[in-house]
């Protein structure tokens, strides 16, 4: 597995020299090759899901898993559509951050590069094998590549067809590279002189075994816990639209509602309006306080405990607390909250802002609901997955997740004892560079380019 | 140590919260405290200085590190100096990186806000120990700190004098502790609930120590292995001032040369010229290949080794090999360098700008000396340190190397389902806002505000 890394890493830095335009090139070949071994692919998927069919007959696997495995028909169009997508996305890469006169003759600019290698392990969904093998391309990474093993047929071919097209465009193969097991997986976890990020998409039980596997740095969410308060002064059917929508929305996603703090004051007018809107739904429960409970059906309800509020249900139950203040809102969520996304609902812009400067979350959200916590919902047109991270990338994270910077300096023989002694030859200017924003703006590096 | 740890992420999120006026403030409280107790403070530097001059003259401790321990008098004055520095900077938080209209009614904003606890574990200095505070204030950040032991006094007061400077201005005094032994580091490196990020400033020792034992991300450089490469189009006299600079101002840096590379064509005209331009210097060897050695003075020359060039001098003994191209310098530096700082002389741009983009470090240099890689040459004004990492910070960091990012949404009772549907209540629009740079030019915060 060190080979493995270490050819990944040398791809990686042959690609980190590579033009927008073959970047491009080569997510056209993936689209064209895909289409080309479309029959081999969805045989291969046929394949994977007759085994899954028998698993979940036999009770060894979710039928969500299994209907996640789908990459044939409409399914194999979304696919490519995605890649569509990401190779419409401006370049990540060569984007001039920092542009400095440090002396006269002496100029600095921090550019955009790509992090390097990137280990990205995913369960089930064959199809996210291409959406990330498209965003590594995109952002100039190399990719190490590890599905699940219900659908290794369908990974592997993908990865052959999206390989194949590598070559085809006169790009290393070992850009991309598949990984099977999860033996190997360990192996490579090791591999942190090699290997620069890594991203599991996936449960919990997942995220929190490979950081406790690896040096290597992990980008991931280890719990949803989200929470919505509802203040004293909130608007009411504002409130019961937002929390049926952030917990019921599709309650299996980590940005859903978990637990819901509201004003004391409101308890008795907004839980029995929020009870009724929630009747229609299936398996509601609420887990609450003493103050809560009374206004709540009974036979949809029972004493919430101190665990349940560190509790990601993912189902249709609910932690319901009343508190006195926003404050106390405030310090529910920051002792108790995973720093995903919290909601308030309320019509006083004072204690909106109070609750979204103090709360200590990559998303702080007014009047609307905690389900918009998503990429494409944000604007970034693809995503890379959600961080609670406090590095790096914090929250939905587009393809600026998968990239880093590095520093040009360009110079005529100047050296730093020039700028010392009692007659130096330099001085220190520190004045911005206007009208550098990418790397063909530089007047070195165009003059190299034509 | 739990508990140390807890206090200061309940102490961060206190500070989180904070104005730009409120933590200068602190600033200004750090520099009154600091003058007011100046005796108390030279009084134990001196103590500590006493113990360490037993230590040198035992040849317990290096003489360099007895004269880093100085804090009293002009020592002293610069110290307050750079609190005026870091004083002036413009505020790291509040800046806002994204501004999205996501839909009608539904504002998104992406904010700089602190990263959290930080835990900086540094060597010697005392002065360090003021630096890094005023750093972490400055960007909202609560601090763990621990410095050498033989400066274990006077780190002891400074943080002292800082803590009542914190409670003088209402911020509590779990903003700043510190750490005093080895043991309480080993019990703190396992707080990844509450510490965010460790950052040593020390020895490769100490980071690779530190990033073996913890979960926490650790933001350094484990090593400074830079190199110069002088090309066949090289000015010679250029070339000469730059590797003269960038070995021996001064060679304990990690941003000093330790391997030079020289195009074959050019090894007999610059090799014997950069001789003469190190004769004055004390201790130069050189540790050459075979076409290098015969062009080398024979008295300061040996054979080179593969280890030497993977090996960190810090003193005036440098790695020096004959490439045949700048592709085969380029390919040396990526297999052998610690990815800190590279420069390469040469008059043709177009070799430059293949070296600068195809080399996979930090720092990427053309026709000027590899020292100039720190923060304040880089127009900073202060640096929290280098960093060899590929994610959030890489080169000399400044002040944004100590903030992240935290998403504010504002909407008016905005729902995910709104958004589906046959007659959807709204639609994306994902446009830019303009004209949004800080937190008081979002309308609503602005609102709340007066």
């Amino acid at each position: 597995m060190e080979e493995v890394a270490k050819r990944a890493r040398l791809a990686s830095q042959n690609l980190a020299g590579s033009s927008e335009g073959l970047r491009n090139k080569a997510l056209e070949a993936f689209k064209k090759h895909l289409l080309e071994k479309r029959a081999l692919i969805e045989e291969a998927n046929a394949q994977d899901k007759a085994e899954a069919e028998v698993a979940v007959k036999a009770g060894k696997l979710s039928s969500s898993l299994f209907k996640r495995l789908d990459v044939s028909g409409a399914k194999f169009d979304t696919l490519l559509k995605g890649i569509d997508e990401i190779l419409s996305l401006p370049d990540p890469i060569g984007q001039v951050t920092y542009a400095n006169k440090v002396a006269e003759g002496l100029n600095l600019y921090r550019l955009t590069c790509p992090i390097g290698v990137l280990l990205i392990i995913f369960e089930a969904r064959p199809d996210a094998a291409v959406q990330i093998a498209s965003l590594a391309m995109k952002s100039g990474n190399a990719l190490l590549l590890k599905g699940g093993k219900e659908a290794q047929r369908s990974n592997a071919a993908l990865v052959t067809a999206m390989s194949a097209a590598l070559q085809d465009v006169g790009l290393p193969a070992d850009c991309i590279q598949g990984v099977d097991t999860r033996t190997e997986v360990a192996e490579l976890l090791k591999q942190d002189k090699y290997i620069d990020l890594v991203i599991p998409r996936g449960s919990n039980e997942l995220v929190r075994s490979i950081k406790d596997a690896s040096r290597i740095p992990v980008m991931g969410h280890a719990d949803g816990i989200c929470a919505v308060y509802v203040d004293s002064k909130a608007d009411l059917e504002k409130a019961v639209k937002i929390v049926v929508d952030s917990k019921t929305h599709y309650c299996a996603a980590c940005n859903s509602m978990e637990t819901l703090l509201v004003h004391e004051d409101v308890c008795a007018s907004f839980l029995p309006k929020l009870a009724v809107a929630l009747e229609a739904k299936d398996d509601v429960h609420y887990k609450a306080d003493p103050k809560c409970l009374p206004h709540l059906p009974v036979a949809l309800s029972e004493p919430v405990t101190e665990d349940d509020f560190d509790t990601e249900f993912l189902c249709h139950t609910m932690a319901v607390k009343a508190v006195t203040s926003a404050q106390e809102a405030i310090d529910h969520i920051n002792s108790h909250s995973s720093g995903h996304t919290e909601s308030i609902v309320t019509e006083d812009p004072m204690i909106a802002e109070a609750f979204l400067s103090r709360i200590d979350s990559a998303g702080v959200y007014h009047n609307c609901s905690t389900r918009f916590a998503d990429g494409f919902r944000y604007g970034f047109g693809a995503e890379v997955g959600i961080s609670t991270n406090r590095i790096h990338a914090r929250g939905p994270v587009g393809l600026e997740g998968l990239v880093i910077h590095k520093y040009r300096m360009y110079g005529d023989g100047h050296t730093v004892t020039g700028f010392a002694g009692t007659t130096p030859e330099h001085a220190f200017v520190h004045s911005p560079v206007p009208g550098v924003a990418r790397v063909d703006d530089i007047p070195q590096a165009k003059k190299a380019r034509t």
